[in-house]
């Protein structure tokens, strides 16, 4: 039977969809539920392809009180930059959740993932970081370290941001760039364990393979989200520095791992188990502590959930029929 | 970076993509290199939503040789028809196998998948039916009940068909439908013993759940299609039945012993392993015997590869773009 499909593209995704405290709230609110609903989220479906330099990911979940339930393909494909192209694509498929008739089509080449993801950052910041943060640290200058920094700045009032990347060029390109953008003082510092010590938020969005951090870094008062590993083969923090944390804080456990920073933790036994980690919906939900006072070292671990995609493209949904943005087609 | 991607509805799919030898000889070539090539195929991801009283597919797979890849979500929302909706919908997304671009969205309601999951069945016969078929006998009476007819007088020169289905007015009307649609006699019969007493190629269609053919209705010179079964809870076939097949080819073990007939095979001992069982690639392939004589008797357990998903979204698109069908958008 024909019905209604919403149909929008990436530029128009960009004019109705930005990272702001509405989307953030809403993320947030999605997160709650993975604690206190049945939401069903089925484990990521993932396909690598060695031969191409290149992994499929698809991810998926159903969020009791959401119209719909997005599927997400999110494609890399590595070799991509030689040719002029980027490396990560993909898109979004919105479907009811009542009849499972496909409601939208987002050509978002990623663009909906970086601001979930981003948005998952502010609500990590918001629940775990100190509340008085005056200095933000980001670790690494791509498209995550753009937005983390936006994130930290809607949810605390920092006052200057530290940026360290491997390419030190970069950094200080994109502390030039930040510094117009945030209004507030962003400066490139060589050192990545300057930059920790001198800040009480930090956020890791590298691919690094090996950890860029260790315990020697921690200091009270600290909240580090470490959202750069999604993949089996990634890490940025190590196993004794998530040891040494008072607060250890997963956007879902079982995710973490298998791809998040708690993988090597377990794998080299310095993590027994996962007896006191607690998921970022609970924390929100009031059902497991968070931070519980200034001085306390907070980790969140943070892989990306089928939950922030389905709240993003239902919100999404909202923003763009408001707009009258997207093709309406009839299939 | 825009590109150009390819959207297609169903009815323009309809128009563009039909069961014929064709696609019959694609989806062939694309099972016969699960057996000779690289394939990568994932499990299926798969979501029960019991709420809903629905359950959400996904599959994939990555094809050497094929340009592309497929995505393809199908969900089951099985309330549907209480709202005059059917309960099965979906869309295929084709991907570039070289960059992971979006290349073309399929909304096809399922229709691309009801092609493939019949043209596997033509492949089933093809391989392992007897030469001389002269009854086809199907069992069930919906969608793939016709396509499956259809299927089977493309390999084989068919000079009657039988059909059962627990709805006796349906199977008769089916029967009078065909009868005009395929030109040879087509009859209902009441007891589907009968049924595959008097017939030489059998293909259950149906969604049930407690098998619908035992071991004591076999005979020389039978092969049996079993397509129903594409989930846990499904089941055609008796253990017992299986046990007593010369030759057993599934599509994929690892699917078929999660989702086929092989599931209540093995679950029930009857089968002690899967030791003996062929893929139909294999057989494709000339890498495992299919029917080594007119007298044996052979049975194919389908449950739907992403294989067939890739070879049916890369062929469309050549279909598609041979007629200048769909609408082609820069996202």
């Amino acid at each position: 039977m024909p019905h209604e499909i919403k149909l929008v593209t990436e530029t128009e995704l960009r004019r109705s969809v930005h990272l702001d405290l509405e989307v953030i709230n809403y993320i947030e609110n999605a997160f709650a539920k993975l604690a206190t609903e049945k939401v069903v989220m089925p484990p990521v479906l993932s396909m690598a392809l060695p031969d191409e330099n290149a992994e499929v990911d698809v991810k998926t979940a159903y969020v009791p009180g959401l119209d719909g339930f997005a599927i997400k393909v999110s494609p890399g494909f590595f070799n991509n930059p030689s040719i002029g192209l980027p490396s990560l694509n993909g898109l979004m498929i919105l479907f009811s959740a009542k009849t499972g008739l496909v409601q939208a089509v987002f050509l978002d080449n990623g663009y909906l993932t970086d601001i979930r993801t981003a948005a998952a950052g502010a609500v990590a910041a918001r629940h775990l970081a100190p509340d008085k943060v005056t200095t933000a640290g980001i670790l690494g200058t791509g498209v995550q370290a753009r937005l983390q920094m936006i994130a930290a700045a809607k949810v605390r009032s920092v006052k200057n941001v530290l940026i360290w990347g491997r390419d030190s060029d970069k950094a200080e390109r994109l502390a030039a760039e930040m510094t117009t953008v945030l209004g507030v003082d962003v400066k490139a510092v060589a050192d990545r364990h300057e930059l920790v010590a001198r800040s009480q938020l930090v956020v890791t969005t590298t691919p690094a393979k090996k950890f860029l951090l260790d315990a020697d870094c921690l200091h009270p008062g600290l909240h580090i989200t470490a959202m750069g590993s999604d993949q089996e083969n990634k890490n940025e923090l190590s196993p004794d520095l998530l040891a040494c944390a008072d607060v250890l804080v997963c956007d879902r456990i079982s995710q973490c791992e298998k791809m998040g920073e708690l993988r090597t933790a377990l794998e080299t036994g310095r993590l027994e188990s996962t007896a006191g980690i607690r998921e970022l919906g609970e924390v929100i939900a009031g059902h497991a502590p968070g931070r519980s006072s200034e001085d306390q070292i907070t980790v969140c671990d943070l892989t990306g959930t089928g939950v922030q995609d389905t709240a993003i493209a239902t919100f999404t949904l909202g923003k763009v029929a408001k707009a009258q943005a997207g093709t309406t087609i009839t299939a």
